[in-house]
């Protein structure tokens, strides 16, 4: 037990008689301090071991498939009444991370994050162990200031000359959210006392191709589903920039105040026009939001960066590092052109107990009231320190290199009887079927691509219950289920591309 | 180098020769996991003798004050070109933890959460190192499960004998939004679709001393600030329960759909009359919200839980753990007693690229679709673990023993000559003020307490500046500065008391 006189104040007389209130002795310290640093440092030994070492070997299983309900019986879920000993808790942390997909291993490709960062883990750890909390600067010095450099450095390649302001938050669906609610803001301010119900209907544009958060924010933003107009795309499958359902939008009595371009669609990879959307935004007066959280860390790649050509232009920019950047999850930017203040006149709420104007440093370091949240993590902090380690030249390597691996697998797949490329990749997705020997003389008819939509399924039931590697699959529009294959981790090589055609092979030659 | 031969399945060929794509080598892997790993061992002998040793010990400053000028000078936060040694890391891991406030120092009072709680740590270390996310039960089996346990129990304390459904997301302020969207879905379902603009203008209630995120929620969700109906509380800061603004509103043509009730406010812990504020909502057919973010702990004990009669019959809570039952930030419930899907039918938007219908196992695991985020953090895990290790039984104690010690420490600052209370405690916030000796003399009047109004920053300012605790202070409605104590830690003891009043006394007698 840690001795508790108070060193650091010798004038403190410390009392020996006990007290007793409501029953609860309130002398000394109840916590075994020695004992769970005990439990802590063994604690690390296996999740160096399990999470570190073993997640990210080739050689090891990604999964180790169990149903819900097998997993329901081997993990004793129930909570109970008394407590268990620590070596049963250090069982429930390897059965934990043992029966966890590994997202950090050089196999896994179903997400639009993967691998190990060790530079940014180290980072969430220790933001793990000390706790901090963003809101005002006194109670998270380093942290507030961090995450104003890794913005700062973020719109220098958005190309915002001027700087501007932002926030990192839980997720790119919240990052949309707040650029629906700034941009609002912004064309009404008297909606956030007011409310939409005293305001005319406002509507919204996007790609059929955007995230679904779009939908998801206008629908938790009051704005309704119904108002986010979705512009179809072309063959690339790109927002069309002439906006043609724009034209009759103004003549129906609606409120146009914003459009969503996507840099990096979530399953194909594409890039929406960004000049040309922005000559429209200018022309007709509407916020310019760059949904870049996939498509983002194309910036760092001077051979790549054109893709976003004009997002100097957007007035916000959604991106998260996490993605493509491989910060830890989650570490997400909303950045906004403005520097007025906006961000925070929208979101302001001024709690008197936690941004005091009488306090003895510079208060506009309290970044809390831009927020949406009150507790906010630190998440610039990952991305920081990763930063610092890697330098820009490597996280453009890295960027280089994952554009390569996909093109690579492209040129594969073309080469190999049995798949077949839906498109040529743009990014880092690749999309592909394969078609099972079994229908590769049928013709393509209802029935060969009725055939075809349940050879992804039974792929990845197969794979996932190998545990070999894990690629996602989905339908998309009019196509039937197909592959995609999202590439990112430095561990990831040539050699895993082939393995991954090879296996796929493998999986579904007798479908 | 790690090899990289795929010994899992040995039928996969390795090529030999070097494949190049626009001038990137694609063969093996780029990233040196044996040197990666060697970095986080290094670090973790950091993070447990700085950020978990020293940062919980007495003898240690729970701050080093540095002003943003001084800290930016000493970080060095620029990022640049080029990439820093791995040495040059771990000393900046060293010095973002030396100049970090310690929340887990036993003398962190400052804020709703405080203190270490080994298990939960090292649940958070587990998924900083696995990466999960919490969409589909494929990517997060272990976590998926977990979440689904702890929400029973949970509920289980709310007394909700048939259960409910719920979702842990990352803060008690989006727990609030929650709250407002899915009411106001469930008194009219075509808000999703049409938004705000297409139906009558929504009012809500709440008592003043509520979370100032339920009028950032109004603001965001697009309801507007001045649709929040702000109810008097009286004299113990509790909601009037008669509500008599309610009776207005309904003569004003708005449409009413909700009332928020707080257990346990955030400055001066007061609960709000649950039961009568029930009889209310059933009268008048509104959705009853209790935000127990801070409160809902005092449901594990026996002796106090009585502060919530009630809760059962709530359409909807918020409830941090990471708050006093001290899981790792950040842990945070909203819980829906609607048991037919209302949660997942008001937030999902079916993306068709994660939650397949044709997935092999069954798909009601996949949790996603309730949530407004896509990317979530498996934060029921670190109260998961906890939980098993320490039982309810040792849950309850600590709640008890954060009861007891904010009893002994009011009961110590009513002996103490130049301290006063607020109130009474009604939970662990105990609120009070110091009076300096040149003040103890003067009649009350507005130069006193204009006086006393400038101790608390000037008091807070030296404590910050010695290391040697920290307290909050803050004015509240017609009070001036006061300061605020929170007791949660399990390390904090009656010792700590006495030494904050001592401390206090120390920094303050000259003013």
């Amino acid at each position: 037990m840690e001795s508790h006189s108070p060193v650091a104040d010798p004038g403190h007389v410390v009392k020996s008689s006990p007290v007793m209130i409501d029953g609860v002795a309130l002398n000394g310290p109840t916590l075994d301090v020695s004992a769970a640093e005990g439990f802590i440092q063994q604690s690390m030994a296996i999740i160096m071991e399990d999470a570190v070492r073993k997640a990210t070997n080739v050689r090891e299983k990604v999964c180790e498939w169990r149903s819900p309900e097998q997993l329901k019986e081997l993990l004793d879920l129930e909570l109970k009444d008394g407590g268990e000993a620590q070596s049963k808790i250090l069982q429930r942390c390897r059965d934990a991370i043992r029966y966890s997909v590994k997202t950090t291993h050089p196999r896994f490709f179903n997400q639009l994050y993967a691998g190990m960062e060790p530079y940014s883990m180290v980072g969430s750890f220790i933001i793990e162990a000390i706790k901090p909390s963003l809101y005002t600067y006194e109670v998270a010095p380093v942290f507030t200031l961090m995450e104003e450099a890794v913005l700062k450095k973020m719109m220098e390649f958005l190309g915002w000359e001027e700087g501007g302001d932002g926030i990192f938050n839980p997720g790119g669906s919240v990052s949309n959210m707040y650029a629906m609610n700034v941009a609002r803001f912004h064309h009404c301010p008297d909606i956030k006392e007011l409310g939409l119900s005293a305001v005319p209907r406002l509507v919204m544009f996007t790609s059929q191709e955007c995230h679904y958060s779009i939908s998801k924010a206008a629908a938790f933003l009051g704005i309704g589903t119904k108002n986010v107009y979705v512009v179809p795309s072309d063959k690339r499958y790109h927002l069309q920039y002439h906006l043609c359902v724009c034209v009759c939008v103004f003549s129906q009595g609606a409120e146009p105040f914003m459009v969503n371009a996507t840099a990096g669609t979530t399953v194909l990879g594409a890039f929406d026009p960004i000049e040309e959307i922005a000559d429209i935004c200018e022309k007709y007066n509407l916020w310019l939001h760059v949904d870049a959280c996939w498509g983002g860390a194309a910036l760092l790649s001077k051979k790549h960066r054109h893709l976003l050509k004009g997002i100097h232009r957007a007035n916000s920019v959604a991106w998260n590092p996490h993605k493509m950047l491989m910060a830890c999850l989650q570490c997400c930017a909303f950045m906004v052109r403005d520097k007025t203040g906006l961000l925070q006149r929208c979101h302001s709420a001024r709690a008197s107990y936690l941004f005091q104007q009488d306090k003895f440093y510079d208060v506009s370091y309290d970044t809390g009231d831009k927020s949406i949240q009150c507790s906010r993590k630190p998440d610039a902090f990952k991305f920081w320190l990763m930063w610092k380690a890697l330098g820009t030249s490597e996280l453009e390597r890295r960027v280089d290199r994952a554009f390569a691996m996909a093109r690579y697998l492209a040129q594969e797949i073309k080469k190999r009887e049995g798949f077949r490329l839906l498109m040529e990749p743009e990014y880092a997705n690749v999309c592909f079927w394969y078609i099972p020997p079994s229908l590769r003389n049928m013709p393509e008819s209802p029935e060969f691509w009725q055939k075809l939509h349940t050879v992804g399924p039974a792929v990845k039931e197969r794979m996932m219950k190998k545990g070999s590697m894990m690629v996602s699959y989905q339908p998309h529009g009019d196509k039937v289920n197909f592959f995609r294959m999202i590439i990112i981790s430095p561990q990831a090589s040539r050699e895993d591309m082939d393995f991954v055609l090879d296996e796929i092979d493998r999986l579904g030659q007798d479908l």
